[in-house]
């Protein structure tokens, strides 16, 4: 495919929706390509009614396995229904979060593994993987300090019951696999400045895909 | 595990599920185990919602790996609310389908591929497997005549739509399954009379587990 996939990652607080948004209007400048900036099930209706049980507070009793397979599910549509279409007519996605999202938290915080979970993403993704990814890193209490400051752009769901320990779980899995996928993943230090964060994200998809 | 775990398996009209309920009544007066039949979602409500999105007739641009997918997290939740447990204190569970019915329905007639399809169920099952699986076999056409003469248990859906070279496709899927697996599956004739499927699922019942 012609096309551009970038994905952002990060625990939840590391600011990388807000990141998504400034990157998004700096790359209309850049290029005369199309840019839809998208995040799961965003606009799949089919997904969203997916991600609905994922994250209803009432389903306590949800299997970890469950949960993967689910969200495996809403990817594949909305990969389907929103993502593919675009890079097939050799334009630019941005999407917030994708597949390393599910490998950090059901793999490595809710201790499924990383195997499993590459398994059925595989399956989902049938092998599509992003052009780049950008991994926003910041410790978990950095992240969980900003969404109680109400600083998140999203309604509190199920997963922000969590205890710290398990953000940290998350981090730790972020940064192996960021380690395990050294071309594909750029760590950019997320305890930055807002717009320290943005120019070191537009820095790395400019050398990469734009020339300089 | 202690329990014993029997599947019921067959295509469209084979008549698998009044057999079912006829083995359910007759193991009851060889056994004093607890005997639960079911059927995949059934009585988990996380399941049920999940299963209510494949079978939305409105769903018409469902991809096929998020069809596949939901069945795996229906199947993950209803395994680890309604069978582990009664397994696990020993009892015997007969279950309506299982994963051959993913194999023979996503795998072989959507064509997405065996091997994609048991990767994923593999992962939501975590390894567990029937005991025994009772594969009641019929053409395609014989099975579809009986549903359309309303012969059926349950109402119409969006599954049903499917024209009759997808049923072809999954009887040739379920032949190849129980010839890869010989020993958990036997084969049963279901064109005969309901009476004489009976006979032959309890004929294989009690020589494997209750010796006679």
């Amino acid at each position: 495919m012609d096309g551009i996939f970038i994905t952002l990652e990060g625990p939840d607080g590391s600011g990388k929706t807000t990141a998504l948004k400034a990157i998004f209007e700096e790359l209309k400048t850049l290029t005369d390509k199309q840019i839809v900036s998208t995040r799961e099930p965003g606009g799949s209706p089919i997904a969203e009614k997916i991600r609905e049980i994922i994250l209803d507070t009432a389903h306590t009793e949800m299997d970890a396995r469950t949960e993967a397979l689910l969200y495996a599910a809403s990817r594949r549509q909305h990969l389907v229904e929103r993502v593919l279409p675009v890079l097939e007519a050799g334009d630019i996605v941005l999407c917030d979060r994708f597949v390393d999202s599910s490998i950090a938290y059901q793999g490595y915080a809710r201790g499924i593994g990383e195997t499993g979970i590459f398994k059925i993403n595989d399956f989902a993704t049938d092998g599509v993987q992003p052009d780049l990814t950008l991994y926003i890193d910041v410790p978990a209490e950095v992240g969980l300090r900003r969404i109680q400051k109400g600083m998140g752009t999203r309604e509190f769901n199920r997963l922000d019951q969590e205890k710290q320990s398990f953000h940290d779980k998350v981090r730790a899995g972020y940064l192996n696999i960021a380690r395990e996928n050294p071309t594909r993943i750029v760590t950019i230090d997320g305890t930055q400045t807002p717009e320290e964060v943005v120019a070191d994200c537009m820095q790395i998809i400019k050398a990469r895909f734009f020339g300089n």
